[in-house]
């Protein structure tokens, strides 16, 4: 029996993800993003899970689509046809199920991390890389432009630093993808998984519903105007405000104590 | 007779702002946001000031709402319910006066800048910070997200930082705040009011009613389509072009002489 | 007879396009205006053509409008008026013909690139500038607000920094453009032409169909909510997957061998 192709440990409130498909560079197969789309609809509901971590077994965090596997659909009758606009929004939604989460995602990435492997790190909230991690979209390399990835990755970086990468294909490193916006920090391959966990114990010990309607609220009003964003943040501000634990938190603000959340 | 909790200081067609209550690290108390709305409303229409120049007095820019007015909101039947959305959305209003005054407004920013007082520095069109200023929106901590910050932040800083620094409501210093966008120059604390003043003098020298116009064209295409927002700027130009004094500011250039600019 | 006001020069998939008016530095005046549209309408039906590399001839890359020809334009009974919409609105659909064509176009920058002059490159999707290059948007000097440049400057680089640009009239230099995500990269000024050519050579050694289909969904994409994005560009890789050469270059891949594209 072989291992399952998604671990998940849990610890302290924080979930790690592994893709765990090392020989394939953890490629997200059907069977990976099969597995992607339950450990995140169980997360959605997880209520002891503040935090989520996600990374990859093996040399690399993960090298995008199984290759293999999407040039067997073509055997098909209408040559893959269906099966590739079935894989494609399959894999667009997993993608989009990550800012959904009502815990904030932060990538761990080493070794590569490429086409919708790249994808899988520009759609996480945060993300911290190993010195030595290769980021790209290089899916034009084999005549395949990254479209998908792009979406993510535009969203994150500067214009001309997205369109460069598209194409021509090119690796960026680490410090790079971290001056971009890519990454929020670049740390020693021997700390990374310490140090991802650092950060995630930081937003782990915040008031887990604060951050919740937060995330929530940042996708949200990042897509509308300025005066309505600030419409709907003002909204959200005032429910925050009308918790127990706020009330709480701000009085052991003021009173220079710890607060007793629930 | 208490002092004023706003200070206005006019000099060469720069006013200077200074939020004036050190005791409470310039908190955005109702007070704080009536004189804010007050002077705002009134440079909206003084036509003898071309910038604006917004700062501290004391050891901090701003450390954000006045948490002890709030949690005194709670007082009233509906636990304080229509007193927050009141609040929110006069700092809301406030926050949007600023990108919607004629004049440019540069945050002058030493010590801290915190919450509401860091969206204050993003809500500015330009931010000059003293070396060592921090920057954070850390409402988080206390179990308040900062929502309404979000908003100025986000549409100033690359997503995973915006993210990064509003869930684990940690600082960032002045070097990394102008890496991201948030500030335009980081100067040291004994220049910081001359470097500003600099930067306020440059930008008053030009033709005040092509910064009007320029500025007001700045924000309004910016949440258009790029084919709006072309259309939208090519009218800007074509009245700007039809200024006497913009006629006579090409002149001059041509000729080589310093324009004769009413 | 005179020098053509726009050079072309093809080699190898690769049409470099010259502006050729060093007197004025090669400025945007109706004629070069008129030149470029008309390059970049054939451009765009021209199958040999794999990439465009812009660049100016003597001095400077382009230092925007023709001032002297913009005044000879009040000359009119309206004071120019329509003179300027038409100016304008031609300037604009220039600049927006370089992200619709299907070639990336590439700007090689040197000496100076002011106001549309630094649209242009703005409106390029990938920059090399060689070191020493100053770039602004400085028309506010001489009483004009840059407000066309703006539209492109401000989709490049953090909004506290085009406001700065535009409100200031002051240079950044190369350094800062690559920092801001105006320029892609900066090299010595020998090598610019040479550092130019390797970047467009790689682009023309990929796939002509992935990189044009590619170029037009990313500035579709880009104007879209994250969710309509990811059908759209879900929906173009379907169609990409679904070409011979894509096939190939797949297989080709997984075989460790170069793809025979036709």
């Amino acid at each position: 029996m072989s291992d399952p192709i998604l671990l998940r440990d849990d610890a302290d409130g924080i979930a790690t993800l592994i893709l765990n498909s090392p020989g394939s560079l953890n490629a997200l197969s059907d069977a990976m993003l099969a597995a992607l789309k339950d450990a995140f609809t169980r997360l959605a509901d997880d209520k002891d899970i503040r935090v989520v971590i996600l990374k990859g077994a093996g040399k690399a965090f993960c090298a995008g689509h199984d290759l293999k596997e999407m040039q067997a659909g073509r055997a098909a009758p209408d040559k893959g046809r269906a099966y590739f606009a079935d894989l494609f929004a399959r894999c667009a939604k997993v993608m989009q199920m990550i800012p959904a989460l009502p815990q904030p995602v932060i990538a761990e990435a080493h070794g590569i991390a490429t086409a919708a492997g790249c994808q899988l790190v520009a759609s996480c909230d945060m993300a911290v890389a190993a010195e030595g991690t290769r980021f790209g979209v290089n899916g034009v390399n084999i005549g395949l432009f990254c479209s998908t990835p792009m979406v993510a990755l535009s969203r994150n970086v500067p214009r001309k630093v997205a369109f460069e990468m598209l194409t021509t294909g090119q690796f960026i490193d680490a410090a790079r993808a971290a001056e971009v916006g890519l990454v929020n920090k670049v740390v020693p391959s021997q700390t990374l998984s310490a140090e991802t966990r650092v950060l995630a114990e930081i937003v782990a010990a915040k008031l887990t519903a604060a951050v919740k309607i937060g995330k929530r609220a940042f996708y949200d009003q990042i897509e509308m105007t300025r005066a309505e964003a600030y419409d709907h943040a003002a909204a959200v501000m005032v429910e925050n405000m009308l918790w127990r634990d706020t009330e709480e938190g701000i009085s052991a603000f003021i009173e220079k104590r710890k607060p007793d959340w629930a």
